[in-house]
């Protein structure tokens, strides 16, 4: 989860709203995939952080399933996102920050809970303070800047 | 729709389950985005018809939201491809065949009813009998093959 906040960082940077996200391959431990959510530099619909990550995963692999894999992001998944996490097989997701407006996970809806999917397992609140306040001052910074002139 | 189709028949030709789709600028009428499912042949698991009309309507008009657009796309959309559709923010969607077992719009679940979230309007059942026959056809056929030793 240390990744994604760093990954989340350059999101911010960049003027993004920061989310990061990486997929580990759990009997190596080893990142498969990372991303940060780039939808506004990229002019696209499909540049949140998750799903650059499942594009990174699914080359490394040379597969569309991601077996024995587990994804790390620090907000908790859009509708788009929970779809693609079981559209990739992917086992495990731990997310940071609950995201009472749009997170499919179990906010506005329990996604890994619809009947004929995949049973991918999910824990919210990893680094939740550090995941939310990041989201949280960037917000509260862009308010202030847009009351600028 | 019928564009729609002649691209599951490409999808199908490819080995893929058949499905395309299409994202038409209403006021122009013009075809701004075109995908066919190419999960096994890319081997990914973002490579649904609908993501990928997406991707290339989002490079097509420069920007993540896609107004005044309606989608057409011969299968009910699955979870990932409703909350793609939801985050393109595309107006209206219509599509063909329902999907009982994935599909997001009206069968597990109503992923445009839900709170918080861009109204997108969707009409299904449109060319239905072609749509599902296809499908129906594909997967008689890969029995088929699986029996042949």
């Amino acid at each position: 989860m240390r990744i994604a906040l760093q990954l989340a960082e350059q999101a911010e940077k960049e003027g993004e709203v920061p989310v990061g996200a990486v997929i580990v391959q759990r009997k190596t431990g080893k990142i498969v995939g990372k991303g940060y959510n780039q939808r506004e530099k990229r002019k696209h619909a499909l540049s949140h952080a998750e799903l650059l990550a499942i594009d990174e995963a699914c080359r490394n692999l040379g597969g569309w399933r991601l077996p024995d894999c587990a994804m790390y992001v620090t907000l908790e998944p859009c509708l788009m996102c929970a779809g693609a996490i079981l559209q990739a097989r992917i086992e495990e997701v731990y997310f940071g920050a609950y995201d009472c407006h749009n997170g499919a996970v179990n906010s506005i809806l329990e996604a890994f809970l619809l009947p004929n999917q995949f049973k991918t397992i999910a824990q919210g609140g990893i680094l939740q303070e550090e995941c939310s306040q990041k989201l949280t001052a960037f917000f509260r910074n862009l308010r202030l800047q847009r009351k600028v002139p």
